[in-house]
């Protein structure tokens, strides 16, 4: 099994090589937090860009070097573009991340989310609800029952374990959830990163801009790297946000000054516990 | 006439209710300001989820405990989306607000507008301009003159009034009027709360958040109490912020954390006054 | 040959005139950065009102001082409003800028810029890049070859010179190269304002909201000198909101705060050297 320290040098490599490279990432990701995923990318090292068309995310999936897709404000539009660029991005062999906003809501939502099964996304990010309820759309868990509310989870991260295990177990890729303590895990081992801050919940997008960033570590590192050290370096930066913030709002400001600043090491030395399944 | 405590004691409810149920309130808003409307209404305590299509409005129509609509930056899908959320929102008995953004600017904006009117909107947030334009539009009030330039009121809150009564009349909901002094009102009741902050017109979202705050209020509270109370805690944020903000980047963030500090005591306190029709 | 002082003198009679006249400018403009581009105008005296529909454009570009097209996250609907737009604008002899972000990716963006030739914006505003493959498009200069990597500039801003010269006669206008130097021209003259900060490459939107304050100046001065002083506003706002800044989070408000707080000599005191051709 991993160890603690082979994931911790590779944390450090990984946000190293994103600040050395500055990788193109391309996404498809809902108006609310768009600008706040760009932001995010941009303070952790990365470039970003936004689409919503076809043949132009197929144009960033070629020569990006990781994608983002993120279904929440899904639009008619996205019924041909997003399996096409999924499509597109699994046959390049493109590392993408998926982010299934408010899976459950909606016919579109989930007729493309169930499509999205063939293409593997390389790592699956969402709180504890949309997981278990992404692993029930697949066939993958059917034991677990899911609670969406809205865009809110209102079960707890441990409970989406044995979904978020069966999901990567699909993918061969990672799957993150969010919540007071993140787990990410690649299906045969578990990893729990603690930090972050209750101002997460005050917010709108510290979700959408973790997957955002999960998609630039993913473009210079192996999905589960990629997946804990966006988990990392968004708890370690929420830490020390909340103690300079007076309010969610200064929070805002303060959390990508933070995600700016974090040092690889920083990074790879926020506190997590590694469970063998 | 109710008096002056007993609507101070509504406010301390709603606020304080808000804070303690978290309420869900679902969103069809316009792209400039929707992460700001979001943000503010987490802020004061709600949960907010936005969409686009039928289907979804629907849904948070059902579940959800109010809902808003903002009709800034239309597109051709709303001509669907827009009137079957209302009327779900009525046959549903759902409080809804509805702000009537740039009301007069193109064809699709008024046809979406006339049709609303079936609907009766629990509130009508709007700037003078807006509300004088939308009584004009639904034969409420003919005798006053709109000057709706862009998205701009060019006319004075106080020569709302009327049309501001007869939109409240016909709703029997709240109709808030955003100005130097809003005006809110029930229709048999007038009251105008102080205030708020010069930044309020040098920022963009002031007043469509204010809506998006209207929405999660009328989720524990009646249209007159929520619509009050969310002037009250924008003119109280915005007035704090400003004793603080270095121009209206920093007021932004100011603003939101003086939002998410403001208690329930705080608000029912901002200066009002009450005008028996 | 016009000299320093007369541009100086125009730049203070354009940001004075801003602050005095609140000009009503209409964008369609992208997604990601629609907020930040509606804030810096609003910050520098102006008045924003962003659309998406071809009669709300060619409503506002009828009573608006000038209009802002920026054509980033393109959707199907752009491929009727936004030449009906610029084409409106053209006829009733208005100004407008063009921001031709991520030119030459995707089949839909090559054919809305090439109509664009046509209709003559008075402000072009690009990175080097952008500038160049622009020039290419419209057949203007064959002979510099263009590096767009997603929206990023891959090229040095003096590369972009011939590009931009050949841009500026064919449209009578003015054309500004974004980069760590800016370069502005009107085919004559080219002037170099210097300032800025290098976090304009770690947020979204500075190249953006630049194009959109380019426009606010345009309804109140000639593009020459608009484009001149969208670039030393933002060059100055740029340098003082680094100092006070400790990331890219605090740097975007500080920065929004700068551009409301420079006064008319501030900002024609910025450095500029000027070239003749």
């Amino acid at each position: 099994m991993i160890n603690k320290n082979e994931i911790q040098e590779q944390i450090v490599c990984a946000v190293d090589a994103v600040r050395r490279t500055n990788p193109l990432v391309g996404s498809v990701t809902n108006s609310v937090t768009i600008n706040f995923v760009a932001n995010a990318q941009l303070a952790v090292g990365g470039s970003a860009a936004m689409v919503y068309l076809a043949d132009e995310g197929e144009f960033l999936s070629g020569v990006g070097g990781a994608f983002y897709i993120n279904i929440g404000t899904i639009i008619p539009l996205y019924e041909q573009s997003l399996p096409h660029i999924a499509g597109k991005l699994y046959e390049f062999g493109k590392p993408w991340v998926l982010d299934p906003v408010a899976v459950g809501i909606g016919t579109l939502r989930s007729c493309i989310l169930t499509q999205f099964k063939a293409y593997k996304p390389s790592i699956i990010r969402g709180n504890a609800s949309e997981i278990i309820a992404l692993a029930g759309l697949w066939g993958l868990d059917k034991a677990t029952k899911s609670n969406v509310r809205g865009v809110d989870s209102t079960d707890a991260v441990s409970s989406a374990k044995a979904s978020a295990i069966a999901l990567a177990k699909w993918t061969g890729g990672a799957v993150a959830v969010s919540g007071a303590t993140d787990l990410v895990t690649d299906g045969s081992v578990v990893v729990f990163s603690h930090g972050g801050s209750h101002y997460f919940e005050k917010i709108t997008g510290a979700g959408c801009s973790l997957g955002g960033v999960a998609a630039v570590f993913a473009a210079v590192a192996n999905p589960f790297v990629a997946a804990l050290s966006a988990s990392a370096i968004y708890n370690l930066a929420g830490q020390r946000a909340e103690q300079k913030a007076t309010g969610p709002g200064s929070f805002q400001s303060e959390f990508i000054d933070e995600l700016y600043k974090a040092t690889p090491e920083d990074v790879a030395n926020n506190h997590f516990e590694i469970e063998e399944i």
